[in-house]
């Protein structure tokens, strides 16, 4: 079960009809040409800078290579944001971006001035090397919060990185973003449309979501489509609203979370949104079903699904209320099939509903009818990392999916150590 | 550091110059005669009804000799309530309560018309006993979720446990109504009035808060003042916010949490609300820092003060962020004092701030100066049960403090094995 595959496939926007007209990924791809580079008019590189202690590479650069360089972004709603967020809000306004530069080993966030001065240093130094403007290069980092980078080693970095761009370089880059990630993250599409075919393409770090984020999510995506910058912001706030937006791993949010989607037109293919959103959005499913599957300390990927709402608002608010509960998400560490706990949560929340009528199903067995007891609780095997929690309000014709995860020893593990 | 003692006691209205005017308790006391049999006009009893399959008492009962009857009570807010919720909601509309009957073993809640029928049965199983009205018999159960509770032995109990109802039986009852507590929490204070003198009361289970609460929480509250039911709803209410509802420990809310507050009136003397207010908070805090001091699987109890808000409501907001950010409560786990998760939670809030003004210490350090990084984080020591975190949002003139704890291995063992 992730957000995209399994039987919660038939259920979400990004599937069904609309999926089918987006043809997987691979038919129409250049072998070696993954994630940021499986879109043309894009390089992409990953060296190491040497910001980790571990030595894997932290440093990535992705550059459109036009003819357009149309952009958009959505970032981090925390009012604390880091400096290369600010930075980057400035550089997205006007629909133009000509790169990125992204850094692992180091979050930039909580640095003052000085911080803000070396987001701008990226931004320069990057600039320089493709000799395009420091105003259209946006600058993402991740790592801890509260410590200033090496930045002799971040420009050293840059500098080693830019000449190694390559339109085959989209798994190095992903691979130099991944912070507590066990695996990178890359995923594409390419898209037959009626005016001709376009592929768009992307790669993620972190397991979290915008709004709030886990471990700080870092997203590009890159398209050859073209496509103007206000059809490109109409696109991505669709499928992030459908995608990252309902996977939340451990309801905190970060301050550098950032996703960028870049158009290059190098297809020659004109899209409206309605063209666009299907794929773009079946990428994000795929990117956040991968960090959803691979967050920090999990040990079981659930899905929360909410039927018969009222609103999707309210599908939303009451499958999030669920997948928030730490006791919830202990018991489902525990194999435990505890729907009291999930009425508890849906208990707090504003949805229309009567506590009378509640269902609750765990991976199909409805152990909770009417409010009160259903089938039998032994009947439930959450042996398995996938788990579906389907809630019915019985109010409504609307319904939603959040995708979260357990919460396991493992999780207080890396994160009561994280920065120790 | 409890919500009562240390540095912080300067700055809760439980504490300073009205605390001065509540005596500690002690002094006017009958040896013997605690917690809910502290004030006179009470009786109370805990006997072993064999609902725990650990064989430890787990029904109690207070009765109220009067001559008054009076009573308040605050009740969950979750919309999922438990069936002697319900039932007792009703019993309080008049202001008259002549008994309470307590179970743990089991909540009757989420159990459909069948568990406010047992509910209903426990009432007039106690009042019969009694002789009093079933309808003035307020109900609390704690326990698991789902479950029936086997009616043929609460009866038994309850028979059993009417019959030993003493004036120093509060000790009894307050271990009767234990759950995964480690320890009986009871708490009193003789008050000295312009009057005379009275004494109020109390017993709780089970750590958490109003709304939210972690475990279910049961507080049953006397005094032998006179008082009117609208002076002992005003009194509670004001007593509970400042006290259990800023009690936080793991950001849950329980279905059955309630808060009785009984008056027999037995002391002849006559209060109003302003009278009754601080020696009842004072009681309640003594409670609430008992079941913050032992939540289900906490290593730290942790205070987040937050000082110069806008506002007593901005500050609760920005404490309870902090509270409840699981980022941060690893962080404590691991005694690091992860400056930057405090402001990531800080930065989800909707009140007055600016980013670069914040200022964050642990323990006494200010590890984090106008939003970016302070005194060297090794100069705090995180390894003592109590922690303090103070942020400081220089917008105004309020402040707040939310008690919570760190999450913590041991938390995640006990709420994933919990009903398994």
């Amino acid at each position: 079960m992730t957000p995209v595959s399994g039987s919660e496939h038939q259920q979400t926007p990004v599937s069904g009809s609309e999926h089918q007209q987006t043809p997987a990924s691979g038919s129409a791809q250049v072998p070696g040409r993954t994630g940021v580079t499986a879109a043309t008019g894009f390089a992409a590189a990953g060296v190491t800078a040497g910001l980790k202690p571990s030595g894997n590479p932290d440093l990535a650069v992705v550059a459109n290579l036009g003819p357009e360089q149309h952009a958009a972004a959505v970032f981090t709603t925390n009012r604390v944001e880091a400096a290369p967020v600010t930075w980057s809000r400035g550089v997205v306004a006007d629909g133009v971006v000509s790169a990125v530069v992204l850094n692992s080993g180091g979050a930039n966030a909580c640095t003052g001035p000085r911080g803000l001065t070396d987001a701008t240093t990226m931004a320069a130094s990057t600039a320089d090397a493709l000799g395009v403007e420091a105003g259209d290069v946006v600058v993402c980092s991740t790592g801890l919060i509260g410590t200033y980078l090496p930045m002799e080693r971040v420009t050293a970095g840059i500098a080693a990185c830019v000449p190694a761009l390559s339109t085959d370089g989209g798994a190095a880059a992903a691979r130099a973003i991944m912070t507590t990630d066990t695996r990178p993250k890359e995923a594409s599409r390419v898209v037959e449309g009626p005016s001709g075919s376009w592929t768009v393409g992307g790669m993620a770090k972190g397991a979290g979501m915008l709004a709030p984020g886990l471990a700080t999510m870092l997203v590009v995506l890159t398209t050859d489509a073209r496509a103007t910058p206000d059809v490109l912001r109409g696109a991505l706030a669709e499928a992030c609203r459908l995608t990252f937006d309902r996977a939340d791993s451990d309801g905190c949010m970060s301050t550098n979370d950032t996703v960028l989607l870049m158009a290059s037109g190098a297809s020659g293919v004109e899209v409206d949104a309605a063209e666009l959103v299907p794929g773009l959005t079946a990428v994000c499913a795929e990117l956040a079903a991968g960090l959803i599957d691979d967050a920090e300390g999990a040990a079981h990927t659930i899905a929360v699904t909410v039927r018969s709402a009222a609103s999707e608002d309210e599908a939303v608010e009451v499958a999030r209320a669920v997948a928030r509960s730490n006791l919830f998400k202990c018991a489902v560490f525990g194999r435990d099939p505890n729907w009291g706990r999930v009425l508890a949560a849906v208990g707090t929340t504003t949805a229309a509903f009567e506590p009378s009528a509640l269902d609750v199903a765990f991976n199909g067995v409805q152990v909770c009818r009417s409010g009160a007891i259903g089938e039998d609780r032994s009947l439930v095997d959450l042996s398995g990392r996938d788990v579906v929690v389907e809630i019915n309000l019985h109010a409504g014709p609307a319904q939603a999916t959040v995708w979260t995860n357990d919460l396991t020893h493992d999780y207080v593990t890396e994160n009561s150590e994280y920065s120790t």
